[in-house]
């Protein structure tokens, strides 16, 4: 898509609030590394983060606490922070005069706030009565690159999830709470007998509510919301719903957590009006924006979290046709959740709203 | 269920072919552990293991080598060997008076063998025409015992399954090419950038596809048998419908290797004719043989392989009815692949043969 301002405009100022965080971390690479259609960038973190100085398109730029004045000359906010702070300062920012395209949950659901994966819905971007975008969950954003393509092309019906969710998706000291973990199973016989794995780790669950190393943990997210679902599992409902315009959509979806630092992989199963061929569903991916076709089991080749990371699209592998519904198609995806899972996606909705002609 | 033989018969001998193995070692474990149906134990294993001495119902006992004489006087002939090594030896057993009951794939296709899961159909056992009775694939035997019930009561139509499996379902060398990777891979900061724990493990991938510390593997099982779907995605699919005697019901599973040694997981979405109701499948899943119900994930009661790892039954949790569909259930299942998901389930069924009246 293009991200060019008409010529002659002068470019938009941009502040990013939550730079000092994980997303924010990856989003200071992307900016480094995108065109660069911003004039002044100013980045934003809590307090006792002012002062600090962090690298973006090459030079040093000091981070500033977050304050009413922070917004002044600003065009576009992204915030990359917890949701009871975008719930506080989005509004804020908008006053201001800048368009917020936040990241976290805080809006997503709001009617009046688009939801926008710009692959797939950049029409959603431009109407914005609040002066705010959303960008969905990492989960859902690993999700729609790939299935609101074969969606445009069969009419989505039913889809059936199960995640593979990476730590780096519970924050930074996630990270840190799995690599403490390994390093105390590492090398040792635990992993054999019940509940020696939970011996070992102790109190180092960190943010998990089990232990994460040498295991799976069927639970993702905030506190169940009813029916024993998880918040991510029903944010994965709620926000394919919205972004395909599908409010009907049956989605059912568990969500795991692995011992995998960064990249999250999806498993899905989806059930469309029309028949469907693994050989048009390659077609359709292959060519699709955001999105790297990579399936050849034979010769070994399947996307994995861990040769995605750091990378920018979604990768599918493992096309199928259920065995037995021709309607119906069974893939893995894999996608950085740090990257286009937060940052590249904020970034690219901002790019976005950069290109618009204003005046 | 019943494995006590008629009064005063006397105890039939059992073979243990492939004593020396990993799900031989904790057939051993299991052998000592129940009531002792057996006369003489004797274990067999390949030549090179030959004259190795093993412990069983707390006595030292010397490993012979896989021979015609073996079945000699043998009653029941328990296989926990290779395929291609059950194809070749069991019908030598039979061939000697023995019932073989075999843990590998060899038979379990051949309509004239059955395919037994003893809590879900039991009577399979007592028609064997060739003398033969196969013990499903792990996965499968994680799946039955929960989701047999819950066809009993509601009929299943549909399954769409999502594995978790350990890294010992792909044998000892896979236990102990993850316990290496990981220590490679422990302490470090491997893992955030693409490929770099691909380049850490180097060639120290062992039987997997790819890393699989720090990682999952979408792919388990033998090479593609056609559509892209991998040997233990049809095993699944085709095991479950024998076993059931469902042969039309659809089957779509993704198997997927993670980073636990061992301990299968399986998040399930089942379809039913009937309507279904949480609470009446929490009622009926605590109350079928070989499952245990763990499902208050407000409580942090959900079950994890690193937490079932070494125990008997397969746990359910996170039961869920699904938000679009009052006819199907969301479920996350786990249990030992070593345990329920090989040796104990074909103990159970040389059980039921040994209390079965002779003469």
């Amino acid at each position: 898509m293009s991200v060019r301002p008409a010529p002659g405009t002068p470019k938009p100022g941009l502040a990013v609030v939550g730079a000092t965080g994980a997303v924010g971390a990856v989003m200071l690479r992307i900016l480094s590394q995108h065109a660069d259609v911003w004039g002044e960038i100013r980045l934003v973190a809590s307090p006792r983060s002012a002062g600090r100085k962090l690298a973006v398109r090459g030079e040093e730029c000091e981070v500033v606490a977050l304050t009413e004045d922070v917004f002044d000359g600003i065009g576009v906010a992204l915030f990359l922070v917890p949701a009871e702070v975008s719930a506080r300062w989005a509004p804020v920012a908008v006053a201001k005069g800048a368009a917020v395209v936040d990241s976290s949950a805080a809006f997503r659901a709001d009617p009046d706030v688009p939801l926008a994966v710009p692959e797939i819905n950049p029409h959603a971007v431009r109407l914005r009565p609040r002066g705010i975008v959303a960008s969905p969950h990492d989960t859902t954003l690993t999700l729609l690159p790939a299935v609101g393509a074969l969606h445009a092309e069969f009419g989505l019906c039913d889809l059936v999830v199960s995640s593979y969710q990476a730590a780096s998706g519970a924050g930074r000291d996630a990270v840190g709470a799995l690599r403490a973990q390994l390093s105390l199973v590492a090398g040792t016989e635990l992993g054999v007998a019940p509940g020696d794995v939970r011996r070992a780790v102790g109190e180092g669950l960190g943010p998990f509510d089990a232990p994460l190393a040498l295991n799976v943990v069927p639970w993702t997210g905030a506190a169940p919301l009813g029916g024993g679902w998880s918040s991510d599992e029903l944010a994965l409902r709620s926000e394919t719903r919205k972004i395909l315009g599908l409010p009907g959509l049956r989605v059912a979806a568990t969500c795991v957590r692995v011992p995998v630092l960064t990249g999250h992989s999806l498993a899905v199963h989806a059930r469309f009006e029309r028949e469907v061929t693994v050989e048009r569903a390659h077609e359709i991916l292959a060519t699709s924006p955001g999105v790297v076709l990579c399936d050849d089991p034979e010769a070994g080749d399947f996307p994995t979290p861990a040769d995605v990371v750091g990378t920018d699209p979604t990768w599918v592998g493992r096309v199928r046709r259920a065995p037995d519904d021709p309607t119906a198609l069974d893939l893995f995806l894999c996608g950085d959740n740090l990257r286009k899972g937060a940052a590249l996606n904020s970034a690219q909705i901002a790019e976005m709203i950069a290109a618009e002609p204003r005046g």
